[in-house]
């Protein structure tokens, strides 16, 4: 049967930044419905916040362990529990969405250490729960077609990946001039042990490991934390090797002042070579010693995972938001079918999960690791 | 009160193109829900898209006079009217819509003749009521930076303005091989006396005006029909000379080939000059002999009318959607408060109205009457 | 016999630009030796000019006549006559040099009728003599691609053409505060009857035909003089007829405010389309309803006449000069094998000559006659 | 007194790759004449080179060492000698030519080792004579006004580099297909212990210190050999240190599939960013948080450096040979001003020394050893 999925939400009131991308992501396709939401850290707060959001007051509640409680007991109780608070807030709430019967969609990183990841991944298969982790990048048209082309080889076997992840937004100590976005996330309290590594530099591992198809198999680093007075750090740059041979190079940071929100990659294989980069995300390259082919969405044959990625004609820009929609669909789709009885296809399963989780995890403890001991190659096992 | 505005389609059923689009742009502020349609022709066809976009049955109707005229019975009934039709099934529907006392969001252009549209717009007149039209790409954030920075005299008087709108999906007679989207784009009884000038011209036209605030005052146009047995133009070069003795160019096709949806524009002024493109919305170039500067959304100081117009931060793109939203959001938000007792903000009544439908049509007509008649100069009132 | 070609130069004196320019490109291949000059119209200034140049002080002459005459009695005399001076001054050194037996190369436009270009292709006849015209821009190699592409098919038949060379430098009354370059450049006595069309539209004219083979049948132009007080045209808006059907848009400008030297074409076939524009001269983009690919020097395989053009390996890029040049060397070339009773090749004949000035000379006057005849079309022969 | 600087050159006969680009770069401003040449290594083949170049039979040697012996005796010797062979053949005649009095411009890596670097230097020392060295790259004006927008502070304290040279030509053996240039590239007995760190990376660690100022302090390095069979590198990547505290990231590549010839540099600085690639040399980028402006040469109001290393008014594209060329009239400049007993202006003095030669033997041995020793950071003295 088709109906809407509904979504309970944890975070994202007023204030908060990413909770309105979560949002507007699940609302795009008409598929999830927001029903609910522990949106803030007090009763009051939330309801005014559900109150911007036309949701009713008596499914706005002041903790998500009230949401969770609460929801369980209502016919039209929410399905899917929708995590959007910093970093420290995830797991909680993760953990007991899955053990109280809800599916879970969360917002990367997906919790503070390895170990909680790991005990997650092990809920969700006790569970058979649905878990889904917003690694929104990889939900981009050209994205999946880069990764396509790869798994075809049209570049033949990879040799070396440069993969960046740059922002400017943290090259002042903005966290002491009133950014909460700021504050949050220089507070190891609240982000855990990594700053850029974490925010961003998960995102550009994890893109690299969905484009290659390779996983990075150790890691040597050099961090540092460019502004004064700041205890994470703002800025990596990383030596990769990759299982079966490829090197490369990862590097994020906060303090590229100037950059926006440049994540870009680049794979080089022995044939060729594929590019993209995030700020205009239609255009995926491929150079070759032939010359130079750009792909866009809906221009000519394309792979059927980058189509389904895709909701325009050709010239027709889609952006961030449509990125992050297509995780949000792919997971609700999932979840429907999975609840129908039905087998969700290979595009709907096409969404970043705890696995994904587990792996920035791993990554960002590597990198962390390798730069504080006098950038030794750390393995990610 | 807030509360969610409530829809009613004509048109977009399975197989349409745009009315997708106008639902996911409804869909993304959360500030507007679907709750009816006359999707198709017929009332089980209509069924048929109405589940697939999860509406009640009995709120799918096969007309759009059922529509009109069982909502109006409801408590519950649809504010707006949103009409996605081809272009011959505008003007009914936009009228009895008024004349039932909903307010109307109609794609473009208005309708098939000038004398229609002056018909709607007495009775938007004598109604009250809102209507919106769709001329989308006004939505952008730096198309409305752009005017902003033209009304504050950054370029100048303005003294010439090039503005293009090619396409070239129409290269072949593609209409003979099954495109519904070209069956009717190319046929008079459905598109009007214009081809690729009621489709892209009149965009071309209201993105130059919207820009500059200048009006169009004469055109001398050569129309061509490129593909063989098509009756409409598929192509057009129209020299543009403006009140207050501005000059341009318009060229808008349908056969530009290997152009995708190449809209833009360049205003040149006596101090510098501004330049957009649809196909990486996110910039807006302004030049002089100084140099170059890069306007993009969220970065730096913008004008309040970008700003109100964008929902992300700097470095994560914003599309063709979240424009098209904002046409949809504004018209949404007028229509509510003005339901409310409110008066509307100056960003709230930003979006295309009737009197841009009519500047349209009297655009179309002169550019047609020009190019079918020697290529002399036609004056637009 | 392999030698250097020895050049004289009519004009080029210190406080002249265009003269430099011709300097370096006849050096850069180490083809052509220059060893004489009327640079300036007094002798005086003429070796002042020809010291800074390192020319021997009793070849800097005071006049062409001068030059010509002394220089026929001398064994080692120069071969060919560069002429860069303003249009007035061409057609004389031009036609004394031919009747003495001296090729020449001349800046564009040729000269300031179409009657002394008549003239000077029945010279041109009757010597047998080499006339070479800098009509630069064809000088690129990709743009020699573009026009080998299209003599091969890859675009099919020709459809629509679009060729825009504004520049902005004359956006301010600069004629009236000392600049030399903008003071003949709009003054009727020695730039003839036409300012931006003459300086520009030429070179976009010249650059259409020659990339598309197609002539231009005839022109409806809308000419304008922006700066007051301004007596030339500064903006020419043209609409054009290619014999054959195709149709197009040429404009030129000297008030387009922003832009640097703009020189672009976009040739539109029905089977895809071929983009360049001097600013970033080594790309060369075809696009179509299948993908968009870029073309650049020494990439894959390219044509002959394209690699013929270009001295370097791929990724390091050759500009203006370079382009320049390859008008020099071609003339230089053929200059030499002609005068050692050998056979050009096709790559050394391929510059512009006397007929590309004729052609030149009949849009000019078109366009011209057009714009002050109520925007009629006029034919050009 | 002005007079051309005669130049002899030892290598870069038929075959050669960089002994023309050497040649148009001399020959572009008219200041440089080739007199002589070793060009080959047999006096035959020597000449029929110099009969390509129309040098007198008499002056093509057969050795360097003859050249140096023969033209020592002439009165109109050559001034400099220019030294476009292998590595491996620079030290020795760039030494004889020293102690012979003749002046030194020379392809770079300067020589094989430090140790011969060092030599040089004393040499240079000891005579007096000028050394210059071609790092062709730091020759564009862009990179200049780089430069010398750090030096005034626009971006405020260095904080990351990151400096890239990406070449693909050697992704295959081409070195065993008969590629001349490729084989004496991946010997080591002629391109030292370096591939593409020789080739490639010292390029890049001389743009890096020439634009900010500042010296590389110590380098981490990963290098391989990614094609089978070959000895030394063919890709790198680095991690920097400054003196001062600046980090950063260099990576340079002959496999790099599908990048033609792709240096390129962004420097971060505590307040904005400088973006420069030399594939489009004209841009320079800056950004800052208030958004992005782009340098061209000759617009607006640049640095002197950078208008002297402009030749052509905006929008005219000067490139790579411009650059190059910038390097030998500057160095000629220096030559002949000194031989007149003048001061060199600082303009005159803007090339690559003998200091810059040692600092990339440096760089090239500290990055090999730490490739070659488990990727410990290796201090440069």
């Amino acid at each position: 049967m088709k109906r809407k999925i509904r979504m309970g939400m944890v975070g994202g009131g007023r204030d908060a930044f990413i909770g309105g991308v979560h949002r507007m992501a699940a609302a795009l396709d008409g598929e999830i419905e927001l029903v609910c939401g522990a949106f803030s850290s007090t009763a009051e707060k939330s309801k005014a916040s559900g109150e911007d959001l036309m949701i009713a007051p008596d499914r706005c509640y002041g903790s998500f362990e009230e949401m969770i409680e609460k929801e369980k007991l209502r016919a039209d109780r929410m399905d899917i529990v929708s995590i959007v608070t910093p970093n420290h807030l995830h797991f909680a709430p993760a953990k007991m969405a899955l053990l109280n019967g809800f599916h879970v969609i969360c917002d990367k990183p997906v919790c503070l250490t390895l170990e909680e990841a790991l005990e997650l991944k092990e809920l969700v298969a006790q569970t058979g729960l649905t878990f889904g982790l917003t690694h929104n990048y990889t939900g981009y048209a050209m994205v999946k077609h880069a990764r396509h082309l790869i798994k075809e080889g049209l570049i033949g076997k990879i040799r070396k990946v440069i993969v960046e992840y740059p922002q400017g937004w943290l090259s002042f100590p903005v966290e002491r001039d009133g950014s909460k976005q700021a504050e949050w996330r220089t507070d190891p309290k609240r982000s855990g042990v990594a700053g850029a590594v974490g925010d961003l530099g998960t995102h550009a591992e994890n893109l690299a490991e969905y484009v290659t198809g390779l996983q990075i198999s150790e890691v040597l680093a050099d961090i540092t934390s460019y502004v004064e007075g700041r205890v994470l750090d703002d800025d990596a740059n990383v030596l990769l090797h990759f299982h079966g041979g490829a090197k490369g190079i990862l590097t994020c940071s906060q303090i590229s002042n100037g950059d926006l929100n440049h994540l870009n990659i680049r794979v080089y294989g022995e044939l060729g070579s594929l590019r993209w980069t995030q700020e205009t995300p239609q255009y995926l390259v491929h150079r070759s010693v032939d010359g130079q082919r750009i792909f866009e969405p809906s221009v000519g044959e394309l792979s059927p995972v980058a189509n389904a990625a895709t909701r325009l004609p050709f010239g027709h820009p889609e952006g961030y938001l449509e990125a992050f929609a297509n995780i949000y669909r792919n997971f609700a789709r999932t979840v429907l079918k999975q609840g129908n009885g039905e087998t969700p296809s290979e595009f709907d399963l096409d969404f970043p999960t705890i696995d994904d989780g587990i792996r920035g995890m791993k990554f960002l403890e590597a990198v962390i690791k390798s730069g504080k001991s006098n950038n030794q190659w750390v393995k990610i096992e």
